[in-house]
């Protein structure tokens, strides 16, 4: 294996382990130590790849902001405000289901929320979601149901693991359109 | 002061240092050292309290237990599906607001979740809140949308802080209405 392959691959080894053990002790409450004893390895053998937790946690949530990012720019170039928030809804929910086991995490640890906020990306990327979802019904009403929809159908994701992805998905995008009062498009199965 | 009302005081002043360090630093980044630090105490009289983390959670927990069991209870004994999830959902709503705080603590943080679990009276609540409002459409798709709306309007009531009780109650339960599939009941306003 060449070496550049095989950096990248602990790499991802020390980032599954910590989604592992910040979904058992919360990002609080779990040390770059403790990713290295889940792992057999040194301590500074995880410093060797993240500095510090902030960098490990933008590490893990680097490839849900691109599929974010990408969902947020293409919805912001439709022309409705309902074909933007349907767009941005069909999209978080693809994210969430790719990244199953984090969101959740990401969603309610305070540890997470403290080391996200400083990431001015993340912030701006949440915003960007929040608005398209809530210009469904402009004013106060529409940004809770805006954030009830985030928060809500990232943790009900990490909540029912015996539905396979096709029905969760439906139950979570018709769940998603209802809370925002967003009509189901013809070409989507009812 | 009484001697009981003192120690009874000094309690409540443990109990809402817990929560204010636990929204900071997450359930399992707060120790009982932490605690003691933040009112300037020793150890030792956090301990006087509270033996472990897991009491000082079951301590922490129990006001919001006793208001959704008379909730869950209530609405067990309505005849209809609709009017005993009405109930369930307004209830809830209810708890939420008054421990506006504390929800999405319990709500995201694993720790929290970790030292629930263990606790048999809360497993058992979450449980027949949740078939309350899932009853409304039989099948998962009912459970989903009953756990975005627990897990949504927890979050979103701990976030939404520029709103007034009045008008956060209104759209908390409009969209707990509309997620679950409930008509507005006649008596309240639109």
């Amino acid at each position: 294996m060449p070496a550049a392959e095989k950096t990248s691959g602990s790499r991802q080894r020390f980032l599954d382990a910590a989604v592992r053990l910040f979904a058992r002790h919360s990002v609080a409450g779990t040390s770059l130590q403790m990713i290295g004893d889940e792992l057999g390895v040194t301590k500074a053998a995880v410093h060797h790849h993240f500095r510090s937790r902030q960098e490990l946690m933008a590490a893990v949530v680097a490839p849900l902001c691109v599929q974010l990012t990408a969902t947020v720019d293409a919805a912001a170039t439709l022309r409705t405000a309902h074909a933007r928030a349907e767009h941005a809804l069909t999209g978080f929910v693809d994210t969430v289901l790719t990244h199953r086991q984090l969101l959740p995490i990401l969603n309610g640890d305070p540890g997470a929320r403290e080391l996200l906020i400083s990431n001015p990306q993340v912030g701006d990327l949440t915003a960007r979601l929040t608005a398209l979802l809530a210009a469904v019904e402009p004013g106060p009403g529409g940004r809770i149901r805006a954030d009830i929809v985030l928060s809500g159908l990232a943790c009900a994701a990490g909540q029912n693991h015996d539905l396979d992805h096709t029905a969760l998905r439906r139950h979570l995008l018709d769940a998603g359109r209802r809370t925002l009062g967003l009509r189901t498009p013809r070409t989507s199965t009812p």
